[in-house]
């Protein structure tokens, strides 16, 4: 990446032009501050654009078929004439580097589709930093005319539960369990979700994935009850993403539940109150980053620490010292 | 409590003076900034008292018995000419306020026993704030002569890992189980424990209670090996803190395991780390805390908060600004 931004950065990527929302995006992931500067010029820039993407969270344990649900659910909205955008939150990658090459090559067909954009999560050995980049990636898409933003994550630690604060709709990706088998998935994540989608109802597992989701649906109105869902939901629905079954009325049903929220001011509101969220969350992380980034306090951070752990100096003594030097 | 500390408050705290030690430690609790500049400065003047307790943390789900346990065991401690403090981590005492009455009449015998000193949970919304407070008040009770400090905590949340950061032993207290009955106890927790003592190793219970021990044995030499563990550790013991037996046994274990650590210099090593640590997070802490203290921070907090939330601004931008006002 050059360090300098096109001036027309901008507007290319209004314009829908691929190259520049990719490269764009690749500027949102640096951590250098010069490029932190310029990524957030250019967010403000696209700010009013006025575009809105349906976001759509999804989270599911390995081995749900996530990627062939994707893939499969992808293709047909494109077919429909949406342009679809797939990021991905995976805090795995950032040790192993594991799935991010894989990406593009799990989703093959929807790759190579004129309609669809597929971006691998950013390496970042920082959770809060995947968030941020994953969340500015959202709004370049959006930017560019994307109609459904699509983020993916596997089912591990609190990936979901910053998912679920950049999305409009979370959605639950399980597999057809014998009886009362939890899959690992835990209460906090059930809660969040707005719809979950029992995959592989199809040829042997079909009965089996019809019981889990009949199992689910239950489970869920006894979990979760808001103001801002309708009648009906969260819901639970099968799907088989390899027969391209059901993938229709999910659609149907993540529509029309978006414009219920629409209608009834919650999906407004929810978004108003991510994004002040996110501010928020961005100013702890500026406050705190000086203590990292500037080589003097990172210096003194160190030689008071070194002095508390001699047990030279108390830790509120040195604290307070350290925060008198830092204006706070 | 008044604003002012007498001037031999120190003094007093070494001498081992009980009132003192009481004033001492709501002094750390306080949120107030004079307070908390004074007992900056005096943990700073007991710092350097080079007394030492034997910091154990102890975990146990509600029902386990852990009252009775500490009562016994700590009678038992006094009894042996040792001075015994008691502290506790509770957060559910900041909304409940449930178990701060309760704390004495819970531990009736050690509450009346000259050689024992027990302090409620602060009641702090904040669980980090519990967490300061607690460590601070540690440190008050080892200026005060106090041999062994036993830290206890509820069965929730990060209460345990907060424990486990400010003592040199970590244990857990368990009841007898059916089978692979997994008594709500996370893997994590699990983890962190020095010693798992099942309580209840007494009639009825007591084939269960053996049953139970060798199961954790086997579960915990699995689970964690680490290079500070001498062989033999993480160990299951069984014990009856309503028969008083299994207890001098749990407490040799205890001081073998300590003085292997001390002997190998895991000890100090880990003492050092939990103090930088601390060090670090209350830096942090002080940090963030300029965003709520100050009111004109708060208000501008606010009005940009209102601006990202209108789509008036991005986050990014915004917090740009934020950062700027701030100095970071």
């Amino acid at each position: 990446m050059t360090a300098q931004l096109p001036p027309d950065m901008a507007q290319k990527i209004l314009a829908g032009d691929r190259r520049s929302l990719a490269r764009a995006i690749t500027l949102v992931e640096s951590g250098r501050a010069d490029h932190r500067a310029q990524a957030a010029a250019l967010l403000e820039q696209l700010a009013g654009s006025g575009r809105q993407a349906l976001r759509i969270g999804l989270s599911g344990t390995p081995g749900v078929g996530k990627s062939t649900f994707i893939e499969s659910f992808g293709m047909m909205l494109t077919a429909q004439g949406l342009r679809v955008a797939v990021l991905a939150v995976d805090p795995s990658s950032a040790r192993s580097g594991g799935s991010i090459l894989g990406d593009k090559t799990r989703m093959e067909r929807l790759s190579r589709d004129p309609m669809a954009f597929i971006r691998p999560s950013p390496s970042q050995a920082h959770l809060g930093g995947v968030a941020r980049r994953t969340r500015e990636a959202v709004s370049l898409c959006e930017a560019a005319g994307f109609d459904v933003v699509l983020i993916e994550t596997v089912g591990v630690g609190q990936s979901e539960t910053l998912v679920a604060e950049m999305t409009d709709l979370f959605i639950l990706l399980m597999a057809p369990a014998g009886g009362d088998e939890l899959q690992g998935v835990k209460r906090g994540i059930m809660e969040m979700a707005d719809m979950i989608l029992v995959n592989k109802a199809d040829g042997d597992l079909k009965p089996a994935a019809m019981r889990t989701v009949s199992d689910y649906a239950g489970a869920l109105r006894l979990l979760r009850k808001r103001s801002q869902d309708p009648e009906g939901f969260p819901k639970a629905l099968p799907v088989s993403a390899l027969a391209e079954d059901g993938l229709q009325k999910a659609w149907d049903e993540m529509t029309a539940l978006a414009t219920w929220r629409r209608e009834n001011g919650h999906f407004d509101r929810c978004r108003a109150e991510q994004a002040r969220h996110w501010f928020e969350a961005e100013v702890r992380e500026g406050l705190l980053a000086r203590l990292h980034s500037d080589p003097a306090i990172r210096a003194k951070m160190q030689s008071l620490g070194d002095a508390v752990a001699a047990g030279q100096s108390a830790p509120a003594a040195a604290a307070a010292e350290m925060l008198g030097l830092l204006g706070a």
